[in-house]
């Protein structure tokens, strides 16, 4: 119960609102909205997103832990609004009954005892993790103060490989966002985009890679004292918006590390991390 | 990680709502604003309770974890918005940086390093019991399901003490309902009220004494094995609103002896708590 | 799983030995099996200690985390030999079936199905708090480094109740190492004796009633920002064997305070304490 | 603090003894230490293993939670002897200051203060491992109750890498045990052997991969309601001995599964896994 940086995340796709709760943040870090809606619109503009993200511009409504523009200590709680809610409500649904492969359709009504397929995956749907990137958001925020830089690509789509090694390790997350595949290989980029485009039409998905990678980085995160303070067990585990789940991970052992401050002072941070 | 029930609550005394994330119900148990709110109007009706309570009629909006009436074994979301906080945000506010006495103002400024008292005590605030007391009730009407009741009562204020030996353990907590001090001795009750007057006079608090119970719970709660599984254990350590803290320790106990069910089913749940 | 200070306990009262692990002592600390042992001995000088208390005098062989006298921040393995060990495992032994009052003999065999009492009241037993009085033992020393001192003494047994008002708080531990009831008031004590040899004839059991202290604590434990990080919240639950539980329990809470030091530094640690 | 199965090891390579607790088996299973030593023979056969694995053969011994042959739910203790502790303790020896590279040696001292490599090293040694591999043991027994089968095997080592395609799922693990380099595919073994001599020669190291599968295991594992409960995230994040860890962290996700069950009763087991 003592953890930093403890979360748990609510909501539906078509619910009124998704919901975050951060708990463990230290007081005195300036945070606004801004910061989070800015990973919030890179999320949302991915090649193969649906067509919703498009038309929803998604803001984090900063609903607890914040006051006059900077953290008290106390949880933070965002909200981000499904603005086709509405629409979704007056809608008549008849059940949804034919799981779709590679889903958690099927599994999630036998073991939920479901009579349509829609709890599942209103639940399991890609929209859940606009609340861990706005966590992540606010994540990549707390270690940019202290100069840590956080990023990610695509490293492979299917048999599609991306020449990564011949890019410097710094110049990868740059010019990944160049290209809607985030893939800073943009020869690469355009093989997956058509690659995408075949599998779609023949119905069925692909795999891939990602790579994500936190420059500027403290040393002695982790520990080899117990199995479950090595930072591998501790980063491991959540390959889903892998960037994101990075920056909260980081956060969190970082954090740690600087012996969980309950006053922000990045100068003290920035002491700690190169002193130590 | 596999913990059933975990919770975190957000949110500030004059912000925009209090929220709270349950996670870990299970799916199929009826749930509406209505269960909720019931137990939110208990609340504010308590002698004592700030001129403020008789003005908010709080409402707790379940924002996600219940399609159609029914959980889906999703996290529970629930909004509890402030229906003051406009008024709030209109009044210029000077720094507030007079420390009460019995209060974490000073602690909260000394450990968080605020320029103003008040984010401590907009977290600190009586108001924040609003977040617990909704998913206190939430777990009452799990426990009801298979009838187990949860009740409390206040057995002393400052040195005056009720007779609660002389009352039947079943019938004190419905007696404590029928006056606003919730003491199940109506003659202690008046005294009671007399002596709060009197302390308020002279600007000075009073302690006091609550008892929490449950009843119909199933044997073999708890267990021998580690000292943190003990059901003393598990209970203590949370005396403020004590018999929703109660319901939402119990309903853990219970649930997870009841073998973490994902898909609730009162039948298998009776028949388990009785025959187990 | 970042936790500070976690422990688990294992071994059964006639089984080979006791055991403790306590993971996220800071490395540097002065920890040697003598340290432990006082504390040992203490807990077998108490009045009604069963026989076998005074046949044996535990000692705490030190397994793991310390190298040359001083804590590595290695997991701390502690073994405390069963000295009737080896006598138990010659005699025959007739399945003990009568459940004892008051005991987990019942429950235990109800939940986990047992065939025979022996295995609830093996780990039910008092012989179990010895390792949980070692692992205080060397939380008791670690918060002494910097001038924290844990104390605790028996205000009531049964009806017989010490005037512990009138003896200073400072001086309420010391004198109840006075009398095996470690009572401070000593006419109390007398009484105490009294009272339990009369029921120890009704072959009945009495309650009792004891308070654990903390002196020299810095400010600032514990916080209002979460439910479950109220310092009232963290000390309550685990009220047997309560001045060692308060000594694990507040190691915990400074040592989380005192930012999680991975290396042991007594001048920072009360630098840290005093200056916060 | 619900959470089944979890566990603490302690111990350093040269210290007297490796420990391990492991807290939440239920009552009722078959358990010895002959159950546990054949996967500590096993451990010790791999090739590239030290020179010390000839000489020791690692036997369990079990210290608590098992009463005639037969766990109690009560937490299991094991204690692995080092056997040439008592060699090491008569040896004269001097500060080992020169780190080596890929070892934690410097990040060790850095971290906690360390005069000498020693303390970093006694505890992240290959050693350690020993205490999983028990405690893996124990969960592939648990598992194997109800036809869960665990294995794993060697992919590729450095550049090396085995055919395993063209090897059925479920002759890997068994192929993988006919040689020392536990890999499936015999002539690559052959070439593994040849480049890790080679290496060895030149002073340096190789990477390499492993998979680890279970069999038999229920629908259902895991769930999508909530970030941490998705059974990637709970497998996640271990990757040494991993077919040992995946036995833990199958067990545990197992074991949740079929509702913490106290009594260990394979048919209720079988039945809960296969009608679920």
């Amino acid at each position: 119960m003592e953890n930093r940086l403890r979360y748990l995340t609510a909501g539906e796709s078509h619910g009124p609102a998704l919901l975050a709760i951060l708990e463990g943040l230290p007081a005195g870090l300036t945070l606004s909205s801004e910061i989070i809606d800015a990973e919030l619109a890179r999320r949302q503009k991915g090649y193969g997103a649906g067509r919703r993200m498009k038309i929803e511009k998604d803001h984090a409504q900063i609903l607890g832990g914040v006051m006059e523009g900077v953290t008290t200590g106390a949880p933070l709680a965002i909200s981000i609004a499904n603005l086709d809610h509405e629409k979704w409500l007056a809608k008549p649904v008849a059940a949804f009954t034919t799981p779709r492969p590679g889903h958690v359709d099927l599994a999630g009504v036998v073991k939920y005892g479901y009579n349509d397929l829609r709890p599942a995956l209103e639940r399991a749907s890609a929209r859940e993790t606009a609340a861990r990137v706005a966590l992540g958001a606010v994540c990549k925020h707390l270690l940019a103060q202290f100069g840590v830089q956080i990023g990610g690509y695509v490293v492979s789509i299917g048999e599609v490989r991306a020449d990564v090694a011949s890019i410097p390790l710094e110049e990868r997350a740059a010019l990944a966002e160049q290209n809607d595949l985030r893939c800073p290989d943009s020869a690469a980029a355009i093989a997956m985009r058509a690659r995408i485009q075949q599998i779609m039409q023949a119905r069925d998905t692909l795999g891939g890679e990602i790579e994500a990678i936190g420059f500027g980085l403290p040393p002695g995160l982790g520990s080899h004292v117990h199995w479950d303070r090595r930072l591998e067990a501790r980063l491991g585990g959540n390959k889903f918006k892998a960037n994101t789940i990075l920056a909260i991970k980081l956060a969190r052992a970082v954090y740690f590390m600087l012996k969980n401050q309950t006053v922000f002072d990045p100068e003290q941070l920035v002491r700690a991390t190169t002193h130590k």
